[in-house]
């Protein structure tokens, strides 16, 4: 196990009709905040207006700001910017999932910054603080509620990057299931996909005694291929969404990451994919981590063993190790299927004329990964992998 | 899965030479603090030098309180609190166990409080706030480093109370798996079984659809089984005390508990014990918790079939529950034998003449308890189990 800091100060509030407590606990920061949401489905399914009766009865002003599209665009952070420095607003109240809370992060941070924003997602400036930000999360993802970090896309160039401040993890975050209920299957399914990946992240590593954590990761690993399936079969099915709910931020609160080495490449290798073709992050997910697995497996068979066993029960050929490595890469495409989520690039309609590109914008000349570092090459080898 | 509310802000600092950075935390809270600490073997080990050396080298001056007992006592809380008043101090660093740590927990909440702090453990006034306090961990056991209560005896008519406040969780706590190599066999053996019972406590619930949070706890307890045996055998096995010092933290920061009705029955039973008698928390949990099972299984008896099946390993009889979950009860009794620990009274000396007089301190003529709801009798009975 190697030395680390853990701290994760989110406050969780979890469970049937917590939305109706986001005024009282956005009153404790501040009486005027920026409504921060998406497409508008909070407004058919009378989430926004449970939210904005809590902050009203709060006493709590506030200036909306919607329109935050997946994979959340600079643009309108740059917005969101001006419009609290022309209100007088600081605090952000972000109503939706990952794409939101990240949108929310961003204009928190551009808030607290002298320069233009962007250049911290560029590494090109360092934020010291940021705006307080609030969640109310509208589906199990991201873990962005209850995370430091934001993904946000540059729409010229189609350049995705992301900031990680421990001051950016919101001061509280709402968790109601019941939202779930009106989740098109496709968005629970690709959510699904996210918090598998999250915890797979930290799960292949290389650092050796990590029990624990190890353990802890097939118990969520395990949790949520036993209740996803429930969740699509029965959308209504509050017990199988509060399990995936709370698995989803206990994916990305990074207690699972603690102690051990942690290897982001299929995230970042993903990023590229749904940055220029703008599919979903966690349908992206699904055709790349598989993909990812059968090009590094083999650095460390016994961790792929120990995957397969544990969390896909599949029986192990001790004479094969190599076989039943396999065996739990080929379980994890078949449940991402089974989900009806895309599993090789073709199944989304991308085809292979802009690998180099993508591995190019990547990594350019340098390498990224733990468990195995990549170069450009190796990405593009990946890429075709899920061709 | 219940609602509930989840926060635990404190920073855990984990791994070797982190003692070395007490100084630099402390720094940020304080330049004039109380180092608490017990019976002095810190300064055998060389702890003390280090931690005082890291504190004098950040500028942060420090008035001493040693001596604190196993069981801490109200009277040293009294002395700490006249000491901080009149030197002038506002942060508690703990340099020890559970008993040092909720002792530091009694000052920092009788500093802020006007009445007598022993009101607060008698639930006859309540706190608003507390004096910050740090920890420097010497023992995996108590999960009192980011837990938010403290556990006092009052000599005098030997009562041992709690209190609980989010506020009293340490700001920084620096755990170290390297300072447990000089802990005696039987401290780390009791410190297990108190971590184990903290699991257990929130694992015994009749609350239903708590998937996630039993896994977490089942794989908490695994870890525990496997690293314990090995901690015993090669005091000097640092991946070892690793596992099992952050599996310490993680059992008692409040995650596993997540919406679920918990049941602490066995730890006020216990209370009783070590109040009269003096014995290790951990020993007396060693022999209630095994009776305490044995008397109210029935009550669950699928779940006491779960915890001998995935913790145990135990093979089902599916024709006969209540023969799995007995096995259950029976492998937990033989892994405490195992570490050395007492699992009968008669083991620790005890005999019966204070049965009554122990459950009617501990319950008087209400219940306590979650899983089942036991009164006067039925700790009577716990205590007779337990012969």
């Amino acid at each position: 196990m190697n030395n680390f800091t853990f701290q994760n100060t989110t406050k969780i509030i979890f469970g049937k009709g917590t939305e109706n407590t986001v005024g009282e606990e956005t009153a404790k920061y501040s009486k005027k905040v920026l409504l921060h949401y998406g497409g508008g489905s909070i407004k058919k399914t009378g989430l926004y207006d449970r939210v904005t009766k809590s902050l009203k009865d709060a006493g709590v002003e506030y200036v909306e700001l919607g329109g935050v599209k997946p994979n959340p665009r600079l643009s309108l952070i740059y917005e969101g910017i001006e419009l609290c420095r022309n209100n007088g607003i600081d605090f952000i109240l972000a109503v939706g999932g990952g794409s939101v809370i990240d949108s929310a992060k961003g204009i928190a941070a551009g808030m607290c910054y002298e320069g233009d924003v962007w250049d911290l997602y560029l590494r090109k400036g360092t934020a010291a603080k940021a705006l307080p930000v609030g969640v109310v999360l509208t589906i199990p993802a991201a873990g962005s509620e209850s995370s430091g970090s934001s993904v946000v896309t540059k729409e010229e160039g189609q350049l995705k990057r992301d900031i990680g401040y421990d001051f950016l993890r919101p001061r509280f975050s709402i968790l109601n299931p019941e939202v779930c209920f009106t989740l098109p299957s496709y968005q629970t399914a690709c959510g699904a996909a996210d918090i598998m990946a999250h915890i797979m992240e930290r799960y292949f590593t290389n650092t050796p005694n990590v029990e624990l954590t190890d353990r802890l990761s097939e118990a969520t690993m395990t949790t949520m291929i036993n209740n996803v399936p429930a969740a699509l079969a029965a959308p209504n099915d509050y017990n199988a969404f509060a399990e995936i709910m709370w698995a989803g931020t206990f994916a990305h609160n990074d207690l699972l990451g603690t102690g051990r080495e942690q290897d982001w490449s299929s995230h970042k290798i993903e990023h590229e994919l749904s940055g220029i073709y703008d599919i979903a992050h966690g349908a992206g997910l699904a055709i790349i981590f598989p993909a990812w697995m059968k090009y590094v497996y083999k650095v460390n068979v016994n961790r792929f063993v120990q995957f397969a066993v544990r969390v896909w029960k599949v029986e192990q050929d001790f004479s094969d190790p190599e076989k039943t490595a396999l065996e739990g890469i080929a379980k994890l495409e078949d449940f991402f299927r089974s989900l009806g989520l895309p599993t090789r690039l073709a199944d989304a309609g991308i085809t292979e004329d802009r690998f180099e590109e993508m591995a190019e914008k990547c990594v350019g000349s340098g390498t990224i990964g733990g468990l195995k570092k990549l170069d450009k090459n190796d990405i593009v080898n990946i890429y075709r992998l899920a061709r």
